[in-house]
């Protein structure tokens, strides 16, 4: 541990603020990490679960004095937090989020601020489980994942520092791009196949002249929309705040689609051999292999 | 148990037919089971790993004076069997088969008897594995798991009772439809999903401009993609297969990417979460309840 601060503020103590809280408590990282929420059960809760030292339903008192704070508020939530925070402000606290989509959080942002704050540094853990809030939290959440930073010409290299080691203190492997390519990779590998699997559920689900076809699923369909069953608030916010970039990697897909029928319609069956086996090569290498 | 058989002759001798193979000999289902395949290794191996009693290398040889004949090699492989079969079937020879598709797999009979033999009834088990081959079958694969038959009018009612009472003895769950409701229940269930996996991966493959974008993928990525570890060979065969059904439900699916498109960059907050939501309590009911 190269550092340890006097106070963590964690905005939002559900599965992610509640493993990063968890974690660097775990870790003895900081004198009082200090839960903040609308919810006083879920905070009350927090503290029974060792996630939070304490917590505060006041957000002034929440954040004073913080070396740090994490928002982990849902991207609908971003831009009323940011207001809130701002009178809270002082040159020594550093803000990060865990957000996952990045141009709209630093749009949030300057609109709350008037300016991107030196001390904001924009962040996403790419790790989650289908399962929210705080009960869902874990210690080692995570571990071996990896999380982005996209600091800004304006982010002080200081701030970007400190938040890189925490994340590091909790196992992640840090890395940093700008927010417009984050955001145009995690709509490729994120956005994309969770709009993906919610399509082919409903798909399913309306095509009620088919009877209940779900019975005839087997492991892999259950497998491949394991996605669908995640949180609808966070990926409505998701959908709404990474728009352009969804949108694109969605018709992207579409035509990558067509292509597939073509092919179908054709009977072109050593292209559709080539199109698998390249596909199978290419996640058997990049995928399985990584663990 | 209510029949024994005195010879179950398996044809094809992988993933399928040597789980199938290998379930019927703990059961003690017949007096032998008997592989039949191209390559001596393979069939050796079958041997070895307690899946079959003997094999033969002579198609004749291994059907003659088997109650029942499983003919579980590749969709593209199905008319050539046939009609190598034709001259030793026999009145009293049950034939029965694994395909994913089963409106190809008539008329691959049809085409190779000149009619449908009232002994042969179509099936397909419901199960897999990312791994194939004889070292995967395993005596537990159908356990809980879907077989669908699709006996045409021609089909013996007697046979059809046979391969019920095998499939049962092994633990499926058997159900009889039409071919063409299989193939479009499969089409829209199974053959959809594996060809939306195959093309995302594909998709981001092609994209190189991105970078290694594989690496910034998490969970859920890996579920979505597994199937896109299946083999190609088995895909390009159902892929040509299941023509029409297949190109129809991804014309749907189109169809459903496009309305998603529209919610996403029309900002349709409150339809987007609806249709997530939906979709989730879909999956939650009817997937993983089924467990």
């Amino acid at each position: 541990m190269t550092i340890k601060l006097n106070k963590i503020t964690i905005i939002g103590v559900g599965l992610i603020g509640g493993s990063f809280a968890k974690g660097l408590k775990q870790l003895g990282y900081a004198d009082a990490i200090v839960g903040y929420g609308r919810h006083a059960d879920v905070l009350q809760q927090a503290v029974a679960l060792d996630v939070i030292d304490h917590y505060e339903m006041d957000l002034s008192a929440a954040v004073k004095g913080a070396d740090l704070v994490l928002i982990a508020v849902p991207l609908g939530a971003m831009t009323a937090i940011m207001k809130q925070l701002k009178p809270h402000l002082t040159p020594e606290m550093i803000l990060t989020d865990v957000g996952s989509a990045k141009t709209s959080v630093l749009s949030a942002v300057q609109e709350a601020f008037g300016q991107i704050p030196s001390q904001f540094v924009a962040g996403h853990p790419i790790a989650g489980k289908e399962k929210s809030g705080v009960e869902a939290a874990c210690a080692d959440l995570f571990q071996n994942h990896k999380v982005i930073l996209t600091p800004t010409d304006e982010t002080s290299s200081k701030a970007v520092e400190v938040v890189t080691d925490l994340w590091r203190a909790l196992g992640a492997e840090v890395s940093e791009m700008t927010p417009e390519y984050h955001d145009e990779v995690l709509a490729a590998t994120s956005h994309l196949p969770h709009l993906l699997a919610f399509g082919l559920v409903d798909l399913l689900n309306d095509h009620a002249e088919l009877g209940n076809v779900f019975q005839y699923t087997a492991g892999g369909f259950r497998d491949f929309t394991r996605i669908a069953s995640s949180d609808a608030t966070m990926w409505r916010d998701i959908a709404l705040n990474n728009p352009t970039a969804i949108s694109k990697w969605l018709k992207h897909y579409q035509a990558e689609l067509s292509h597939l029928i073509d092919l179908v319609d054709n009977q072109q069956g050593d292209a559709l051999f080539q199109l698998f086996d390249q596909a199978k090569t290419a996640r058997d290498t990049h995928i399985v292999r990584k663990g």
